[in-house]
């Protein structure tokens, strides 16, 4: 049996969490999201990608009003003209955010307060990889770091069980450190 | 011996591509870069990274003039208020982007003159794994499918080997289908 509490906590309003949790619980099969991303080129480095619909919970959602535009560049050093951040940088910030979030909504659940979250992340790369120029380094980057700074109203040991258990949660970290099948395929006319 | 053209093709600088090919084979030390991100937690689903500062080609570049702001969030099926695209869908866009910058460059240095490149991402997720609720599903994507439509001045034929040559040096599409090592810290205070 879950616990209700009328608790907005860390701007998560927790009676909707558990209630949430309970359904997937009994219906499983509501379970079953789909995210999408359409992208475009523009010109150069810049492309754009929109994102709006996605299917949750046996149907279409449409309860987002607007779309998302997102753009994408390059900097000079990459041939481009800095449209926007760059797609492994972008590939930081989806496993920042998710990271965060997952922190927020663990906190939430085991009825911690948080008064901040912030992470640095850094990637280290040998472009030799990505140019074609060397079949030695990989494409990507080696290594990423995270390094968070959390507070909140509990002990050093139980703000650091709640990021352990974010981590272990976390979609974007499991798919950044375990990969995931990716299909491409191509039309030309 | 690099054949060089004084032709932008795709909106890329040809000469200045195999300039900067020519000078990372010859000095391999100046293919080590660095990529950051930094991300603050504002309330709920919705955090926000900025992301301006990279380390490459021997020193820290300081060409760009502004830092990107890039919000997070989730829909309200996830608890959230719709304050940007998730991370998940962050993660699809940098894949799109990536593999759709590859494609223009790998076309430019082809003397591929391209029309249209657009591509729509689909991730599957079963959000029991990231909630919590069951072990058996992952937390991230099952799978990813990505459907290119590529059109230009060359045959299917070659627009297709092009595509394939992107996704075979994507930085992107290496971190995702084959994952990265991530270290995670965290202090308290």
């Amino acid at each position: 049996m879950t616990v209700i509490t009328d608790a907005t906590r860390n701007g998560v309003d927790t009676e909707q969490m558990f209630a949430t949790l309970d359904l997937i619980k009994a219906q499983p099969e509501l379970a079953k999201f789909q995210f999408r991303a359409t992208n475009r080129w523009i010109d150069g480095a810049h492309n754009r990608s929109t994102i709006k619909g996605f299917y949750a919970a046996g149907g279409e959602d449409t309860t987002r009003s607007k779309a998302f535009e997102i753009d994408a560049g390059e900097p000079a050093i990459l041939l481009g003209s800095d449209t926007g951040a760059n797609p492994a940088e972008y590939l930081l910030h989806a496993l920042a955010a998710c990271l965060t979030t997952s922190i927020v909504y663990v906190a939430a659940a085991r009825k911690v307060e948080l008064t901040s979250v912030e992470s640095t992340l850094t990637g280290d790369m040998d472009v030799r990889g990505a140019l074609g120029v060397d079949d030695e380094p990989r494409n990507g980057f080696e290594r990423i770091g995270v390094s968070f700074r959390v507070t909140g109203d509990a002990p050093a040991e139980k703000l650091g069980e709640v990021v352990e258990r974010a981590a272990k949660r976390s979609a974007v970290y499991d798919m950044v450190t375990n990969g995931v099948p990716v299909a491409v395929d191509v039309t030309t006319d």
